[in-house]
């Protein structure tokens, strides 16, 4: 059998390796502490839950539109126009089964082979994979540490831009870092962006999980409406990663291009589950807060407990539902310079299961710095200084 | 702005432009008699209702593997082992968002640039449109009408093989023709297979679809398991075309590549909803019956109505829920010789909307026969009547 050469050019996501050895270990009965997760442990607001249900009572079994239900289009054009702070109405707005259809159907639709896309390092590993499936050439761009949190080596990205980039992949409130640009920040990537004629898929997955200030979108900056298309995603704020809810919001021209090709991929996002959506977005948001709350708490005792430990420095993002503290003295103390080794050994002594640097992205060769991510969306608090505690005395020992 | 090459060369399915005229002549205040629409007016048996419902409730609201969870494609196996008489199990199935997926997902893992696909024309327009989409020569065969119904036109279909030649479609129990292929037609294809080393897609969507006899798949002969994957869908038998799932069924090198596509392009399939499939394949099957015995009545009803039309004559196939009239005659007699001139003129004469074989390819240079296609899944069956009365009269006037 000779597979299509083109599957060679396909990437994955390799935390599903960590997961794997995590469950291994589990099922050897011992007790892991899942911080490798970037999924949620609570139930989904009832209020998605009633408004799917009802639908599929009301008999909304069948096809609709291959650009979503037009009053989910609408619910989200509103939603986003007010959160934003611009204007979109449903024109501008095509359902997808979740967040991440978006980033293969953006690139569809802009990129050409030989087309050069500016993608973060380290990022979620699908924007370099679907980059490459695509026949394009993908040129990282990296953070760097700072006083108060992470910023955009933002020379260094001018400095990779050629006449051939054509595509910049921007994932504000980053994962795993959980970096958040300035908007001294965004002024200067929307010229980069002009100036260059790019366009900009904004991978907004976590503009709503915040627990202080305001996400600000780069959208906002002038005429970046028109250059740029939001990956928008029902899964974090509403907890339903498993339902498969999201859309890509930006100019009609492109939208309409996705929708094609939703046309020709799956036909339509299911169809009672974006009623779900309307549900969610109209409704009570009581259940959603809620969430939020529980995560900052879950955020300050995970960040507490690592700054408490020896060699372990870790940022308070504002966003997101990662950390990725720096762990280079640590490892260094435990003789664990490679980042599999501590990783595993980590695993095996304590429980405490993590990705880190090299399950996003390739590091760079002059890379100095360790760093791990752990997620606390899947995992209690009191689970969480229980596997801080063993971590700690892990690292220190 | 600059949308890519590709793009030029993805199709779409046409019928979605019949859709729309007809809802633009219901808004006006008419009738509208839905031959067009390949989608079901039942609801979704309860089973996978309740199933479905349950898994919410259980907190089957997180992701689930890619290929999809281990339950259903466990069911699916032993479903498919079952009703093909071949041994599948759980590796050789991965979970689609419906059967459509399967079709693009297929000719990624299979098809470089430049191989040669074979499809059925007419057929289903999405083939043809996902071929040339990732660079392949859609390369069309045709099907003769016979004394009983439609056989494939395989002196013609063998004579375009060429040294180029990589993939076969083929759509047993045919949309839009309804045809259906003799065993001794599987014996000459598989030979034709073995001969050439090419793979196939078996798209089954209407597998169980059907009112007599016994549904043989491709798969039975010599070999073809290892050489065909099967797309596999609940959409039709459990009428939850709005629910999306589906799979890709075949050889486990072929399915393991299809899993990484999925991580790429959708994550997993909703999670929740394949314990729904799980527990539609488990449980009573009264409700999925009771579809299928009013199919049934309305295919009755539709083949000898339009069998008494002078200028049409209409096959009566046992699978599918659609019929494929020669309406050649009644054309010529309204002096209509043309698809679109015929189609819309009915539409708006009778409200009876229906596509035609404009809708599914490109014809031949050398056809002179014409075809139209009525769907009778999402119209009752009186309807269907009174559709049929003004259609009649139509024609003969």
């Amino acid at each position: 059998m000779v597979i299509a050469k083109r599957i060679d050019l396909l990437g994955t996501e390799t935390a599903f390796a960590v997961s794997a050895e995590a469950a291994t270990f589990a099922a050897k009965g011992n007790v892991v502490f899942p911080f490798h997760l970037g999924d949620l442990n609570y139930p989904t607001p009832s209020t998605v839950v009633d408004g799917a249900f009802k639908a599929v009572k009301d008999g909304k079994n069948g096809y609709c539109p291959s650009g979503g239900i037009s009053e989910l289009r609408e619910a989200i054009a509103a939603d986003v126009s007010a959160s934003h702070g611009v204007e979109y109405t449903a024109e501008n707005v095509v359902v997808q089964s979740g967040g991440k259809p978006t980033i293969g159907k953006f690139i569809m639709t802009l990129m050409n082979p030989g087309d050069e896309v500016l993608y973060p390092n380290p990022g979620y590993p699908i924007y370099e994979s679907q980059i490459e499936f695509y026949g394009g050439v993908a040129i990282p761009y990296a953070y760097v540490e700072t006083e108060t949190g992470f910023a955009l080596d933002f020379d260094a990205l001018e400095a990779t831009i050629t006449d051939k980039t054509r595509l910049l992949i921007f994932n504000d409130l980053q994962n795993p870092m959980g970096a958040e640009s300035s908007v001294s920040e965004h002024e200067k990537l929307a010229e980069l962006v002009l100036e260059h004629d790019l366009y900009v898929l904004c991978d907004e997955a976590y503009f709503d999980m915040r627990y202080a200030g305001t996400s600000i979108s780069l959208v906002t900056q002038p005429v970046m409406v028109e250059r740029c298309v939001i990956l928008y995603t029902f899964s974090k704020k509403f907890a339903m990663t498993g339902w498969r809810l999201g859309a890509s919001i930006g100019p009609k021209e492109i939208v309409d291009v996705i929708a094609k090709i939703n046309i020709n991929d799956e036909s339509c996002t299911t169809h009672f589950i974006q009623y779900g959506g309307v549900a969610g977005l109209a409704g009570d948001q009581t259940e959603v807060l809620a969430i939020l709350d529980s995560l900052e708490e879950r955020r300050d005792v995970i960040v507490d407990a690592l700054n408490g430990i020896e060699g372990v420095s870790c940022f308070r993002p504002n966003a997101t539902f990662y950390v990725w503290p720096n762990v280079t003295e640590a490892a260094r103390n435990k003789g664990m310079d490679d980042y599999e080794v501590f990783r595993r050994a980590a695993l095996h002594a304590t429980g405490v299961s993590f990705c880190n640097r090299l399950h996003f992205g390739r590091p760079a060769p002059d890379e100095t710095e360790r760093y791990i991510r752990f997620a606390y969306s899947g995992i209690d608090v009191d689970q969480i200084a229980e596997g801080m505690a063993l971590f700690k005395d892990f690292c220190e020992s």
